[in-house]
């Protein structure tokens, strides 16, 4: 059976090979920078494609929450940070897994520092969460006294050892080009070594870790911190695109979807593949919005073209055409669309399909 | 244990009794009518809920997906019709459902008529997708010699049995107001009924049937048509507020959120809630974006409050503030969000938690 025999309906392809040298990419900057690559695998949630990374040496790694994080434990992950706020409500599970595995967690207030304090019985090493600019969560990286009395609540507590600054400088996504990108980079490390001073002055050794794509992908040398945390970069998508993260060939998925209309008068193709399958992140440009961008099966690879998906509901994609592509495209074919954004299609699609016809699973408890 | 006390992470409450009334409501409307009330299950995607349509005297249902038809197949339901356009690549699949139920497809392509002609050996009712203005798919309400000919394809085929003309009025979302809604509501009925008209000199008798929750919700008697299939109704959502087909409280599901962090100097709390729990579905308004409307636990129910969620990333919702509610607000308590769209909420949570404390499963498949 060929790759588009195997496709009866909306379909996440991977391309093993891109996805495999992005990873490669990233193990040998970190390597040379002479940093922890701590990835985080929220983008892919999958144990084979955590094993591509362990393969390469990887053997800490980053997670979104408490579930993702038993999964990967359940696959031979010794070494996890949960990147997200710690939730109260879920300290039994976050005990237990404190138990099997070295587990890294996120505090950014007295409250959760006294609360883990208090009910935890097994180690953990808190990351302090700092807000170097993306203004999304964390303690603003100025605010000496609030981190120094987060970190003297956590140094009060035998189980809870203080680690390191954590940052996640998310307002990468909001630029476009490399200089943009490592400004954004270089600032974040700067904010962070001025709070990690000022901890140093009450006696606190601090590690710093950094995040995001479009920085990992953009700087060559992380020197000045302790670890990196990317994720998105083992698919990239159409948004990563955008910012200059990456070319719209290096990105690593797709959705096959099978065509069900054509519309020649409006020269638009109607797609099985909509909302639910690839979510409704958009991007919204001079040339009005996108959903994804089109590309096709070739023999062994896909081709892009110059279409866009421009509406989607919840499970139509249209496409915005034109008379050759009408003319080549007939209903029952396959169109691909690359994700805007990978982390959430594949979240929604749940597992893969690679070129070779492989399928790979993904954790269905995530 | 409490309703609260069962909450550890982000979970899609339901009210029951909310959604009990709905239901009732549009099954009056339909009987009063005389018309056949099929609806759309792609919102709720569970048997239990099916249940209640179930021992309302509903009979026939509108699914989105051939997964979805063989969930509701094996949960019992024998009149099943699936509004989207025929997938070509999904023919057996297809005719096998054609064995079991009575399947209805949509058809708007002489091929694809004379496609399910060539591989179909189970009868199936064929309905005419026709566009009445919406212009997302179908055959364009003036376009009498594409339906005649596409009807000309059916009838040619034994097995396929030309029941009747079927659209969606989408464009309601785009309007608010009873008026507006009921304007698109007669517009959407004349134009089919001109369609049913020229059909009819050729000698075929076609039924009507029209979808949508706006114009369900503010139309009183769908006399002028055979059927409806609204969907969303059964748990309305703040866009179904915004365009007035229902209000805030009479929102049925909501999904609740730990309080992870508190930001007093922003006025912001943050919430364990994200893209992967709600969608990114979103409204902009004169006030800015909003993806979601706050609401908080009550003894038996829940209120609502003054808050949106204002910015949303993978596993963070951004809720704004005032001093009052992060005064009445401590990390670890839960906020309710009102979802924009709760067919994409439900779809990304897989499972309801009742305010009895009961947990209602979905189609693992779908």
């Amino acid at each position: 059976m060929t790759l588009a025999e195997q496709i009866r309906q909306p379909t996440l392809l991977l391309d093993s090979n891109k996805a495999q040298h992005h990873i490669a990419r990233l193990v040998h900057k970190a390597q040379t920078s002479g940093v922890r690559f701590r990835p985080h695998f929220k983008t892919h949630q999958s144990a084979v494609i955590g094993d591509w990374f362990r393969q390469r040496g990887v053997q800490a790694i980053t997670v979104s929450s408490v579930d993702m994080a038993r999964y990967f434990a359940d696959n031979g992950w010794t070494d996890i940070t949960i990147a997200f706020p710690v939730n109260v409500r879920q300290l039994p599970e976050i005990d237990a897994l404190a138990q099997r595995v070295r587990l890294g967690l996120l505090v950014e207030s007295i409250e959760t520092a006294v609360t883990l304090h208090q009910h935890l019985t097994h180690d953990v090493h808190i990351w302090l969460k700092i807000d170097a600019g993306y203004q999304r969560t964390g303690i603003h990286w100025q605010d000496v006294e609030l981190a120094t009395a987060v970190a003297q609540a956590v140094t009060a507590a035998p189980q809870l050892h203080l680690t390191g600054l954590l940052a996640h400088s998310g307002h990468t996504y909001g630029v476009t080009g490399e200089t943009a990108v490592q400004a954004i980079y270089h600032e974040t490390v700067a904010r962070l070594q001025t709070m990690q001073a000022a901890l140093r002055q009450h006696g606190w050794q601090v590690a710093l870790s950094i995040g995001d794509t479009p920085g990992a992908s953009l700087v060559d040398n992380f020197r000045d911190v302790d670890e990196i945390r990317p994720g998105n970069f083992v698919f990239y998508d159409v948004m990563q695109a955008q910012i200059g993260a990456c070319a719209l060939e290096d990105i690593a998925v797709a959705l096959a979807c099978p065509v069900v209309t054509k519309h020649p008068a409006r020269q638009q193709i109607v797609l099985y593949g909509g909302a639910v399958h690839l979510s409704k992140e958009m991007l919204r440009g001079d040339d009005g919005v996108n959903y994804g961008r089109i590309a096709r099966l070739t023999h062994s690879d896909w081709e892009i073209l110059p279409y866009k998906v421009v509406s989607l509901s919840q499970e139509h994609g249209i496409v915005q055409g034109d008379e050759a592509l009408l003319r080549e495209t007939a209903v029952g074919d396959l169109l691909l669309v690359l994700p805007i954004h990978s982390c959430l299609t594949a979240n929604l699609m749940k597992r893969y399909l690679t070129l070779n016809g492989e399928w790979i699973e993904m954790c269905s408890a995530c």
